[in-house]
């Protein structure tokens, strides 16, 4: 090198950029991966103790198979070379270690949406194939549309920063199916079709996961911007205090509105409040102020008690730890918000701060083609196994609990686990 | 640009290691959230079954209305341009989101502490309006004496690098003032005064909040460094290492002195131990090496095992969770310390290593200032409460617990939650 | 400083590669830290409720008085100038805080995998002064052979990247010679010898605690890079992917096994099986691609099965969470692995691979070095302890369970913990 050289010196700087924004990733990466303990425990807290062996294999699975599937073939229907549809090339594609980890806890993360929607009554060995479909097909294909650069929402202007749609709103969908065709937990309808509440069965732990999930998250969110150093620096830092902030107000939202509903503030839905704050700005986390964020989470709150309540009563769907609402309602809420208020930079996007309707859109668009993209496929996916494998265990095992009708033991030995009895 | 414009490569460099610096801050940002958890499980574990949803709902409420508050008002107070004693620059103010983010989730922490002590029997209506004042004013006011460089106690030469005081003396003294004015927990005294133990209800998942507390407050003083990159990165990493060595001393300081006096050694006073330990050096974290931070801790764990039989049995103050103890008077004790046998790079700054009394005279002063703040304005707070909403639900509801009367659920339903009568 | 001292420039860059590799190095000591409690739940979860308090008081006392005692003595001997067997540069040796807290918290690391080998049945006492002679002799001499760059099996070219061998297998062996002397639980066998099987009493916190061991674990093997920077961020990157692949294939494998053995896929072993993938990855996760990774670690995940069932009947060891399995034979295994198909950089080095058989020779060498290491030391560690202090409690108080009889506490107080009257 040459005193000359002094491109040399930009290539250093940019390559330092490159170390920061790979660690960064990398640490978001290992947050994401901790919200898999989070999904255990607030789908385990807030179901019924005798199916908690049951969740924790059904998580444990999700990001053992996901891992090895993502690796080996979702990843390259996601990121590798596309038409705009599909991407492909070949097995066990890598582009990037950090990247590579970073997209796999994203893919198991879809996966165990759904496996709280049908918690206590499903098959493990119908729920293994659909971890193994989900993570190698439905969710990489639908990704690939929108974080593959090429992909065709991606294209057309769509905004998903981290997976309002693309993550959440695609599980989201896939729970609601999958909680339809699986049918309601034994005893949660009267002969009447009225709702009976199974409560959950240590909602400290419940909040425990909660906050788990809360703390992943800001990986989640802020490891989105792929980058570290300069602007990304700043931007990764705002998605973060942006995506605490609605979480806040989802929180609250939620807190309130169950207050003024039910005359008493209630835990769990102030802790799927702060779910769907979180699920509600992660579209949108690199397009939100704070003022927006705050009033995007405060309206994903307070839509989730509504929708939880609507589903249960209403639609008669079973929706064991209401993944449909948190996930999927304040996912679409979360990626169409981004065409009401959003910002670019210092520019309104949104039909709201004169940005027109054309982001608005587009980002109508993309909520439904995710939403029928889901829809469809876990459909027929549920339907063939239910008429092929089943989806169900039988009434017996399942008055029995999960645990020890498909794995031989009990979550809690020593005492036993009646709860319906009790 | 041209070979001669050479201070850009300093620019460079000076921004790389500013973006070092906010990945740092932002990190330890997220640790010290997942703080709130590990306060969770400590209140919920070391106290009663029947008040465990109430817990968690305060908990949630302290971050979720803490970040908005802060984020509208307190950071104003705190970091704005300031008269020495208060700052202001407007509602909604925002000099840099990680750094936001970062003083967002301290402002939580002070809090949650109070919320432990009185545990129990506080109406949550009172406490939602306490986790506001203390949010927005109490806590920033407070904190910007020193933190802002433009405070008083800054201008002093005061040292509290991450908050022994400002963040843990004000909470524990807040906490003392409360538990003494809302009243012990029926049962807690005998009729002649003798105090009765009630056992915490989980003794493993309030371990488990210890080791997160532990692990979230190396983001709490290292992240205080406020800085990465050549003597900050060295630094800082000291922090963490002198951090953990001081939290090792004050848990075995506790156990040895526990195993003294009740002749086993105790949980309850190791973890204790442990907390008053990383209390203990939370001021002087970045002016102790690792000798002193040892001894530092040490004697912070044994404070804590006599001053929670003193609160108890003597001043008859049931502080349920020892919040004083381990926050207040170990806070106190970490910041004196400095002027005992804190260091400056090499130079000793305390009474016991060369450096005369005036850093220790400064030290008493901010310990004082803050106690007395933090002693009168919540005096004023709980007792107009107490007067007009009231802080205390009924013998009847707390006798029935928090979690049915105030929030309508129980945390462990299936079981029914009477400890008093076991 | 003038426009041709150039070499200033290399000199930052490499300043701050370094401080990048201090901050991802400090970053993962905290990860690390958390396994503390990940161990804390596991050993608890597996085991019974009446020794929850126990074992709760021995991981904190691991990371105090190894905190300690490493600082003082350990690091010394572990990184200061060595002969090749033993190092030496005086009590509180410091050449780095970040490189100090990473290896303290490895050190307590290795101290805790006995602990749960011996639940249910060792005295208190006892077990202090175990953990003081691993972190400060049995687990610091051992690793100075090899990470210490002047050690013997360093200049063999022995490979352990993060510790297969040196915290895992010498951990696991210890726990081995341990179980064996201190002999089984009461009501572990039957008066003919079989083996009866104790449950864990809450399986839910063991699931978490896996979880959170394995989120620990990529900054132990991810951290063990030591650098961030170039290279290095890809390569800690790929030990972080390769690390997730082995703990995905260890949960697959053992499932599996489980499943076709048993009849029923089982949480128990498939929780073992991940830890024991991660185990297997530890020492070759730089020496590994996605492919050899996923195969190590399945291998991992099958041999824990069967050797779990060895160990309790046939050698009739009562290791109470299979630490002997899962740390012990993983980690000789994941030693072994690199001298069958391990790389080097694109290059085989095994006997698979086209490597040879040297790089095996030295494994094996290696393998049976710290085997024989850690049988030998603890073995007169625990002999010279059973006949002075006593290894075990009274029958009495292991009835009555260690909580009561050794600490005077309950868990959970309000029930009474009679698991074995169940």
């Amino acid at each position: 090198m040459s005193l000359y050289n002094i491109p040399l010196f930009f290539q250093d700087t940019a390559a330092i950029e490159g170390d920061m924004g790979m660690l960064w990733m990398l640490i978001s990466g290992i947050l994401v991966f901790l919200m898999q303990a989070g999904f255990t425990l607030v789908e385990s807290g807030m179901t019924r103790s005798k199916n908690v062996v049951n969740i924790a294999m059904k998580n444990v699975l999700d990001i053992a198979v996901g891992s090895l599937v993502y690796w080996g073939v979702g990843y390259s229907l996601m990121y590798g070379d596309t038409n705009g549809w599909i991407g492909w090339s070949g097995f066990a594609f890598n582009q990037g270690p950090a990247d590579l980890f970073f997209q796999t806890v994203f893919c198991a993360t879809a996966a165990t949406i759904v496996s709280g929607a049908i918690a206590g009554r499903t098959k493990y060995n119908t729920y293994i194939i659909f971890s193994i479909v989900m993570t190698a097909l439905i969710y990489p294909i639908a990704g690939g549309w929108q974080w593959n650069g090429d992909g065709w929402l991606a294209q057309m202007g769509f905004i998903d920063f981290a997976g309002s749609s693309i993550v959440h709103a695609v599980g989201g969908w896939a729970a609601l199916i999958g909680a339809a065709l699986v049918g309601p937990r034994l005893g949660k309808y009267t002969e009447d079709g009225k709702a009976v509440e199974i409560p959950g069965h240590n909602k400290l732990l419940g909040t425990l996961g909660v906050f788990i999930l809360w703390f992943g998250w800001f990986g989640f969110n802020g490891g989105s911007q792929l980058a570290w150093g300069g602007d990304d620096a700043v931007g990764a830092s705002m998605v973060v205090l942006v995506t605490n902030l609605a979480a806040s107000g989802g929180a609250l939202g939620a807190l309130i509105i169950s207050w003024l509903k039910y005359k008493k503030p209630n835990l769990d839905m102030t802790l799927n409040g702060a779910l769907a704050g979180l699920v509600s700005i992660t579209a949108g986390c690199g397009n939100m102020g704070e003022g927006g964020a705050i009033i995007a989470g405060l309206i994903g709150g307070i839509i989730v008690v509504f929708s939880m309540e609507f589903v249960e009563q209403k639609l008669k769907i079973d929706d064991a730890v209401g993944a449909f609402s948190v996930h999927g309602l304040a996912g679409a809420w979360g990626t169409l918000v981004i065409g009401l208020w959003g910002i670019d930079g210092d520019a309104g996007i949104g039909l709201f701060n004169g940005g027109g309707s054309s982001q608005f859109v587009t980002q109508l668009i993309g909520t439904l083609a995710y939403a029928a993209w889901a829809v469809v496929t876990s459909f027929i996916f549920f339907f063939v196994l239910k008429k092929t494998m089943g989806l169900r265990v039988t009434e017996k095992e399942e008055i029995e609990g999960l645990d020890l009708s498909e794995h031989g033991a009990l979550a809690y030995p020593g005492k036993r686990q009646r709860e319906i009895e009790d």
